[in-house]
């Protein structure tokens, strides 16, 4: 069966009741609710739901229409950015499902959201329809109170509903994206000018990784500093991959690896490689994973 | 839920009709057939079956009923060494179930057996009741034609059943045991007895790792040998450790890896742990698999 991960980001972070009537609007048929987070500085919750293309459909649009009724964007204020009641809703491919069907997938329910509710609905990612419109920031720049003049530009008509902003809801931002990765690396050093220079050395934006965002942090309390990075397609940028590199660039300061972090949930494939790459494994298929052949079977 | 994998060896290698009739009783509800294959030579089948306690306990005993009524080992002959109608009988944990619980079964089926069919049985390996019983090679040696014989030793009384042997079936040895990973690596040389000196270097049998069996082989046609193992227990024995063993042995020879293989099936925890070790990863736990996860919400 096809799993499909869905994390709507809604922009209500403190009226927890709010909160738990949007969550409880996800809960469909062919739907689970893996974990609701709230973050009352950000005024912002983040919902993880996973389920098959139509249930998740089903959940988003009961979602909108509960946060349209309850969340108005002109009353807003929080650290995160936002340009919508309901901000960004990423499907993200996990088993049994490509990319190209979770991008269907977006523009479907992204269609639906703007028929519905005549919210403007921006595609990102692999979803988008013009490469300015695949990084979220881009789309997002200007926030709720930018879109009314954002939308005049010829350059950001919207994907799909109107060629205005909604009063209270503001837009809606619907894409398809890999998994992230949120993978930390700790190098045994206080110098934070080495974990700077590595995060640079290794991250897209400054010449290094296609898809790593990398940023050097010091880690309070302790005799260490950090790589934080979040690899945004772990299949064409793989950990291992990461990890050597940073490892070697640390070498050249005379710092070594510490240890390191995996923040959250990881796909299995992303360790799955990381064990073929280093026993050198060939002829290698997850197919001969115990489990996976054994919940092929029953 | 309890998954248990459960792989009956039968003395049948060459009548289809018959090994078909054994496989069918094994289908009983909690069960399913994974594989079953014979082999003529042999004149052995191996079926492989995954369920809960109850369902594996009945598949087996439906199996033995079979087995018992059309195998008859006064007329068998084949490579394979044997001492029952159904030979051996491994329980093995994969998720939710202990190794203990695995013993606790394997000693609620021998006694089973030998309560139903006066089969004598043997426990072996980590459900064996003495340390003379691990092997399973030391439980079957003198196999189905010195039977009576090992039986009137008192260091050979049965575990369950009667001090004799069955007339055509022999006796049946139940055990329980960690899963098995084939792990093989191929070295960039033709040099067959740098093979074999590692195999001896990094199996238990002359001084290496506890859970490692381990032969150099030449692999024909190719500019290559093998150090071709069995893991006995990944999770005392691990995949990293041994790879990283045999690669600084070849070194020693002035020998690169090649490449290494895993023969058929391997748990992901065997994987994972690899992962985890050349990542240096900490704190990490198996519940940040986004498929573990997943599949423990729905």
């Amino acid at each position: 069966m096809a799993i499909i991960e869905c994390v709507p980001n809604i922009s209500e972070g403190r009226d927890a009741d709010r909160v738990a009537r949007c969550v409880a609007a996800c809960r469909v048929h062919g739907v689970t609710v893996l974990n609701a987070s709230s973050d009352a500085s950000h005024h912002r919750s983040v919902i993880t739901l996973i389920g098959d293309a139509a249930g998740l459909k089903e959940a988003v649009l009961g979602l909108c229409a509960e946060a349209y009724a309850s969340i108005d964007l002109r009353s807003h204020q929080g650290e995160h950015p936002r340009m919508g009641a309901v901000d960004v809703v990423p499907f993200i491919p996990i088993d049994g499902v490509t990319m190209a069907e979770c991008v269907a997938l977006a523009r479907d329910v992204g269609a639906a959201i703007a028929d519905r509710f005549e919210v403007p609905v921006f595609l990102y990612e692999d979803a988008a329809s013009v490469a300015a419109r695949k990084n979220l920031e881009d789309v997002r720049r200007g926030e709720f109170e930018g879109l009314a003049d954002k939308l005049t530009r010829d350059e950001w008509v919207p994907d799909f509903g109107p060629r205005r902003a909604h009063p209270s809801a503001g837009a809606c931002i619907v894409g398809a994206r890999m998994p992230l990765v949120a993978f930390n690396i700790n190098l045994a050093t206080t110098r934070l000018d080495v974990a700077k220079k590595i995060a640079t050395a290794v991250r897209f934006s400054s010449g290094g990784l296609r898809f790593v965002k990398a940023m050097g942090i010091a880690l309070d309390g302790r005799d260490a500093v950090q790589v934080s990075m979040n690899l945004t397609n772990y299949e064409k940028t793989p950990v291992f991959r990461v990890f050597d590199m940073v490892q070697r660039e640390a070498a050249r300061y005379g710092v070594s690896v510490l240890e390191s972090e995996i923040v959250g949930l990881v796909p299995a494939g992303a360790l799955l490689a990381t064990a073929e790459h280093y026993l050198q494994l060939t002829g290698f298929s997850a197919q001969q994973v115990l489990e996976n052949k054994v919940r092929s079977a029953t």
